[in-house]
């Protein structure tokens, strides 16, 4: 036995995106780089489809982006014409701007203020606003106001920050969360004294949400005497990929409305969406409502990050979180909260200020920045359309429509001589392990592909589903799919 | 009533050094950058010394650092010769290093693995390990684990992560803390289901900690029904500024094993040292125990930032977490713990690579990095002198050697007519202020200058106290003394 006693909840937290399958892949990765096990594997290379980080998949960073941030953190070069004659205008401008705004060169590495450096807060709410305006056609939509808004260190801290406030008042406080969700929800939910109310999106309707089936779900955590705190929302869908309408948001918002719960949006794809749809944010759907009663008394918190759309920026770890509706005693206890941590990092901070603030037509930047977003941009919505295309086509799997994300949820059906052979194995062995676990670390040993199986975000009692990323690079791509097919027909072979 | 219910635990948490005080002077801020209302006051500048934040007052960045990180935010410099040619040699190469041992140009921006980057991880463990030989003049101590290392986001990611693995096990466990102690201690703790037990650091002994003191305290808890799980030791001392023996460090050690204890040795102002003492890390004294049983069996977090020493970069939340003697089972929990949050930031990965891993003899750079880092370390020295001298020259306070940390901590002697008249006005407004929060808040309003009340890190009943820095830029160092000590004579003439 462990010297060290271990948090309970701690223990039973699963967190699929990094577990066993994941470091089992680092272990293949490292046998491949050695020439004495490499021969161990029919394929020499690992390709990871397990987690939303493009950049290291070879995404290109955008020029822009880097060149501002170089000169930021080195801001004695802008003093160097030699050094500045290598970059365009409008980056040297745009960095020297930043660099006063943060209040001096020497200050550029000092803590900020607990929610942020204001000039970006500003900026974030200029996005805000002209976001939701643009998306409503109502240029009157009411502004989104700095002051309510705080950059985190991804979205990830903003997540933990609304769950340490609203959870905890009662050991019997429950969140409400989308299955299949993205696993830090359930991870931090009883680490944070909370338990789960799930709801289920319904695969049969494009992983609809539906009213009913959120009445639903509220009513069985009262049942077990568990009190509903908040609704959480992952628009575009993780891992499900899909957009929702604004009418299904304003149901949304009019249940928690009814049942007085806060709604955590969790829209960090917003750019991410492929097909004809378009993004709406709770933000506008909720400040759009025909009723005041909804417009001033639904607390809202939106979440947004670097490390998705188009940027990709994953490491930086910045994002903001936007509060609408809390009274001012709430929110000090958030502001609180935050400034506990101190500030996020200063680097996030600036990479979420170039996210919101693009250059704009007339700027020496200006063409290239936006040649290279709409390389990426196209370059990821071939490869959703393609990913989606190839699963479908794999025997025993299929996969709806990538309408956003970063990833296709692919259903996967699994004969009964191998989920009968699991159960045994689990009998044989004491251990726990699901059907569709199994047949992830299967493809994994025999492909070098790495996926989430769809126990890790959970799915309907008796569907199986995994979860793999539209971003290895287009031509790893086919060739995953080449191996994925191979190793499905000879599985299927195997077990019929 | 508020109609968002708010976790009590957090309604509870103190975390001072970002409190009202800190408030009420960001209002006076801009009420003095308004002609309009700037007259309201005697004086035209607010002066912070209630956070250890050096570049905020002008504490100029290491070149060095930042020259690397530039190059390394933006690889595509690499291959501009005009550029590079800007940059001394030894920059160019640590920063082309850098961007290989990441895996590329592209990657540079991606999520790492949890524990943070492999290279930087083994040069932490690298310097730990030559740190610790040298100090103990033992060339075969024990070399540092580079996969026991977390990169953290500042030290307070350690902090929590420690925290979340051994608080919960039960509702009654408890962490003991020094009083006093950096807030985010007691701030975390309730919040992190664990409860406080104090110990006292003894102010008539230069702040001494004592193991008769660390056996009443850990008695006093499992009196309460508690059960101690982990022993809080900060060296140097935040807010009290001493530097712990190592004759005193092995009692600690042995306590801790005595009692089952993990050992958090939270050492950030490692660097930060002004007398003729010496640091230790507990790392170091923990392994030249002579019993075995000492050295392998107790658990050991030490944690190091990139926000302190001389490099002073707090906004970058670049910092480790060493574990030391966990069980692999219990280091799995802590890894999935890091995992949920995915990693740093990756800009806070570099500086702490450059944190460790400095310009050595020969190289470019050497001479300037050292002369850069030479002037800091006198200034801030000088300031160490300087303050506790002033500070012991003002009538009703008195301040014991700042041996070491970025403060001083003073007794405050209050005259009773002061405290019974915080006392009434308690009483007639129903408000539970610390009679020195109300001095505190009286020296702001009158002199702009902002300390934090010794309310906020604890202190010994009928005892006063304020944190300060010894920050603020040399001349304004005067300035600051000039001012308090004419509140000081006012105060003691009107209450006396």
């Amino acid at each position: 036995m462990s010297r060290v006693a271990v948090n309970p909840q701690l223990k039973k937290a699963q967190y699929a995106v990094r577990g066993a399958i994941t470091t089992r892949a680092a272990q293949i990765q490292e046998e491949l780089a050695n020439p004495a096990t490499a021969g161990k594997y029919n394929f020499d290379q690992v390709i990871y489809c397990n987690i939303g980080n493009p950049q290291s998949l070879n995404q290109k960073p955008l020029t822009y982006n880097r060149q501002v941030m170089a000169l930021v953190d080195a801001p004695f070069l802008l003093e160097d014409e030699v050094v500045c004659s290598r970059f365009p205008k409008d980056v040297v401008a745009r960095a020297k701007a930043t660099v006063a705004a943060i209040g001096g060169a020497n200050k550029t590495g000092a803590y900020t203020h607990s929610q942020g450096y204001a000039f970006v807060r500003e900026n974030v709410a200029q996005f805000i606003t002209n976001r939701d305006r643009r998306n409503s056609g109502n240029s009157n939509l009411e502004a989104a106001d700095p002051n309510k808004i705080f950059l985190t260190d991804g979205a990830s801290t903003g997540v933990k920050m609304i769950m340490g406030t609203i959870l905890g008042v009662t050991p019997n406080d429950s969140l409400m969360i989308p299955i299949p969700q993205y696993p830090l929800y359930t991870a931090s939910l009883p680490m944070m004294g909370g338990h789960e109310a799930p709801y289920y999106l319904d695969e049969d309707n494009g992983w609809a949400m539906t009213r009913p089936e959120l009445e639903k779900s509220f009513t069985q955590s009262t049942e077990k005497g568990h009190i509903p705190r908040g609704l959480v929302i992952i628009n575009p869908g993780n891992p499900t990929g899909q957009v929702l309408t604004p009418e299904i948001m304003t149901d949304v918002i009019e249940f928690a409305h009814d049942k007085n719960l806060v709604v955590i949006a969790d829209e960090v794809y917003q750019e991410n969406i492929y097909k004809q749809k378009k993004f709406h944010s709770f933000r506008e759907v909720l400040l759009s409502n025909n009723r005041e009663a909804i417009r001033k008394e639904v607390p809202l918190v939106s979440l947004q990050t670097t490390s998705k759309g188009i940027i990709g920026e994953c490491g930086r770890r910045g994002g903001y979180a936007e509060f609408l509706n809390f009274e001012p005693d709430v929110f000090a206890e958030i502001n609180k909260l935050a400034s506990m941590g101190l500030c996020s990092n200063v680097n996030g901070q600036v990479m979420t200020d170039l996210m919101v603030k693009e250059p704009v037509e007339g700027e020496e930047s200006y063409e290239s920045y936006r040649n290279e977003w709409d390389t990426i941009f196209a370059s990821l919505k071939k490869r959703a359309v393609q990913l989606e295309e190839q699963l479908n086509d794999i025997p025993g799997l299929s996969c709806l429509p990538v309408e956003g994300s970063m990833y296709g949820y692919a259903n996967l059906t699994l004969p009964q001589k191998f989920t009968e052979r699991v159960a045994k194995e689990n009998e044989a062995n004491g251990t726990k392990l699901q059907p569709d676990f199994v047949w992830a670390k299967e493809l994994l040993e025999a492909t070098g592909i790495v996926v989430v199986p769809g126990s890790g975000f959970g799915q309907k009692a008796g569907t199986w589903h995994f979860r793999t990323t539209i971003l290895p690079p287009e031509p790893q791509m086919e060739a995953m799919a080449k191996r994925m097919r191979e190793f499905q027909v000879s599985f299927n072979q195997q077990y019929q």
